[in-house]
């Protein structure tokens, strides 16, 4: 029987989403969590394997079990078996076996939040990017909207991004801001790796004042990762939902 | 010279606001700061104190220092000094020597903040109440309502409470719900010992529909402590402000 799960995380302790020899992942973490109620030891597929440091409101996987559990059950010993591990299960559903996490998705949906303000945050740390410099949100929209669409995001992508091609299409870039949360979100079917840590890190230098949102736009169509602002901190991003 | 701070800290590692022997408190830990960069050993008072494990985003403190320092210069040293301690200046003003944090207080604002959900909270640990049985968020404001104004609060005092009067004004009390977030706004010119945790704590029987909002305004009118429904945790509790 396949299984989707609906994972909020606190990433800030975690390697990323992904297995690694080293440090604790999302991934080993919910995979012992399984096999401490279950007995299975099972591979879990995510829909986004986020970086050390990213967080999930909403990140999806799927996995397999050979017995038929009652969902509500597995999200409930889930749970109970994660503690105190800043992982909740927030959704389980049985799914068919066409479901893939990360081949079935329409559209991965992320929000990389701002605290700008000179004050350091204190309640949420680990949880924004703190920019002391005044940021002007409607002028890092303006420049957001310069780059919606189909190109070739080379600018903004690692260096050690695996993806065949540098060519996204970005349905959704738009930044809001009230008195001292600067808010990002991003939607696309797929992203590159670093793509929207990147994009923001640039976006911050148009909110400065020391890029035009022109700028913004030539530094995408140079195709050249050299272009790039400094890449934004992985505490301010959040994958807030994947849709099927 | 005489300086307002308005301060913002997780609760959580804290003993409260107030100074004591055994473990870390807010006032330690601001005094401290004060100390290092200006050399004078001060007592700072502040309109709230606190309980362990209580948030604040936007309590106020004074305090005074007998050379004139440009009050950014004191916040942002204060900043630097606070460090890693989860505790923020937010703004840092010269007042004259008649402001008194605590008793020139006209208003003090509370938030409290359930999750209510299943699933625990990953990314808001300690910063919320986790309620998982069902909320009814209109009924639990319905019973707010009852008990607007003037009133014998001992229901929804501490045992330990030191105020001479259980009287009080409660000129704001509303709870209003989306999705998962219940948020429950309190304010008054000032509280009794623990009123707003003993508040919440009877209000999520109504909003269970163990009690309806008759019972909640019965409870207050009994004027007994032992009808107080059991006390919310302090993770859920913000001072958001003061007014003067």
């Amino acid at each position: 029987m396949r299984f989707k799960l609906t994972i909020e995380y606190d990433g800030t302790p975690f390697s990323g989403w992904q297995r690694q020899s080293e440090r604790m992942s999302v991934q080993q973490a919910l995979e012992e969590a399984i096999e401490r109620f279950s007995g299975e030891a099972v591979t879990t597929q995510a829909a986004g394997r986020t970086d050390a440091g990213v967080h999930a409101l909403g990140q999806v996987a799927h996995f397999d079990l050979s017995k038929d559990w009652d969902p509500f059950r597995v999200r409930e010993a889930l749970n109970y078996h994660l503690r105190p591990q800043p992982v909740a299960i927030v959704e389980c559903e049985a799914v068919s076996e066409a479901f893939e996490a990360r081949f079935s998705a329409k559209a991965r949906h992320y929000e990389y939040r701002i605290l700008n303000r000179r004050a350091p945050p204190a309640i949420e740390r680990n949880q924004v990017w703190h920019v002391p410099m005044p940021l002007e949100a409607e002028r890092m929209d303006e420049a957001a909207q310069l780059i919606l669409g189909l190109h070739d995001f080379t600018t903004f992508r690692s260096s050690e991004c695996q993806a065949k091609s540098p060519m996204r299409t970005l349905d959704a870039f738009a930044v809001s801001g009230d008195s001292e949360v600067i808010a990002i979100t991003a939607s696309a079917r797929s992203f590159l790796h670093h793509q929207v840590r990147s994009m923001v890190g640039s976006l911050k230098l148009v909110g400065e004042g020391k890029w035009s949102p022109a700028d913004f736009r030539a530094a995408l169509d140079a195709a050249d990762r050299r272009r790039c602002g400094a890449m934004a901190p992985s505490s301010g991003l959040y994958l807030t939902g994947v849709d099927y």
